[in-house]
């Protein structure tokens, strides 16, 4: 029993637990010097201005939403952030791309991050969007196989550069 | 010489123009039948109504920009939208990505894309972006070569749904 919805303030420290519980992202803040805390009571109190700052950017602009499955149990299950594009291309459309994808360590493997994908792609529809995308680091590549079993091509490079 | 600047409604003929010259989108709306008219006049007659909603959404939203480049002789010589998302990850920081970056035919091979790439990503720099994105089909292995020239790295995937 999952409940989808927008996530709220209070949500924020259970989602930075998930943003940081992750390997790529814990082995790509080692590499910038600047190790994030083990998910626990810590990440709580790092919740500091420029994520406040974020969260509520994300929460005023009509383009974006911060997104939480919660369990039976109110407690937030997976997360990820959707942001909606409008666009010249494919009769002014809007497409949806869709960012930070997580799932809590103790519920992977039950089905949790594809109804939090689905849902996604159903609230896309709802708004008009013709297209969804989002890019996954070629070291997953079980997310490329869960993407694909979801109905993506991996038709596309996805180019990063940091700045 | 090459300025840089956001688009206005009346570069809106000229960006769908440079949209539209392009062998992926045109096999794109063929197969989903409705080619797309020729780069001409009639181009500029086929600006409906979802396209000036489009184009007003860009302009009203903080987190989009359409760009131009435009030539000595006032014309649009090249094209790419800009989305600022807010994020929870990176410690708050922004990323851009860029979307939909077209050349006009008779400039290509002469640096206007590099100039418009390196301006975008200054753009990002200066509003405090930790990280520019963006996806190329698989298809352009030219326009790979291109971004990783500029620092990128073909990292990821990226996979699209048609919804």
């Amino acid at each position: 029993m999952l409940t989808f919805r927008t996530a709220t303030r209070a949500d924020g420290p259970a989602i930075l637990a998930l943003l940081a519980d992750d390997d790529i992202t814990r082995a790509r803040a080692a590499a910038a010097g600047s190790p994030l805390p083990e998910p626990s009571a810590a990440v709580a109190e790092s919740v500091d201005a420029a994520l406040w700052a974020a969260y509520e950017a994300i929460d005023a602009d009509p383009c974006n939403e911060l997104i939480v499955a919660e369990a039976a149990d109110r407690t937030v299950a997976a997360t990820c952030q959707l942001t909606f594009t409008p666009s010249l291309s494919r009769g002014g459309a809007e497409r949806l791309t869709i960012e930070a994808v997580r799932v809590r360590g103790d519920l992977r493997g039950q089905g949790v991050g594809r109804s939090l994908i689905r849902w996604c792609l159903d609230r896309a529809r709802e708004r008009g969007c013709r297209l969804a995308q989002l890019t996954t680091d070629k070291q997953r590549t079980d997310a490329r196989r869960f993407y694909e079993s979801l109905g993506f091509t991996a038709s596309h490079e996805g180019l990063k550069l940091p700045l």
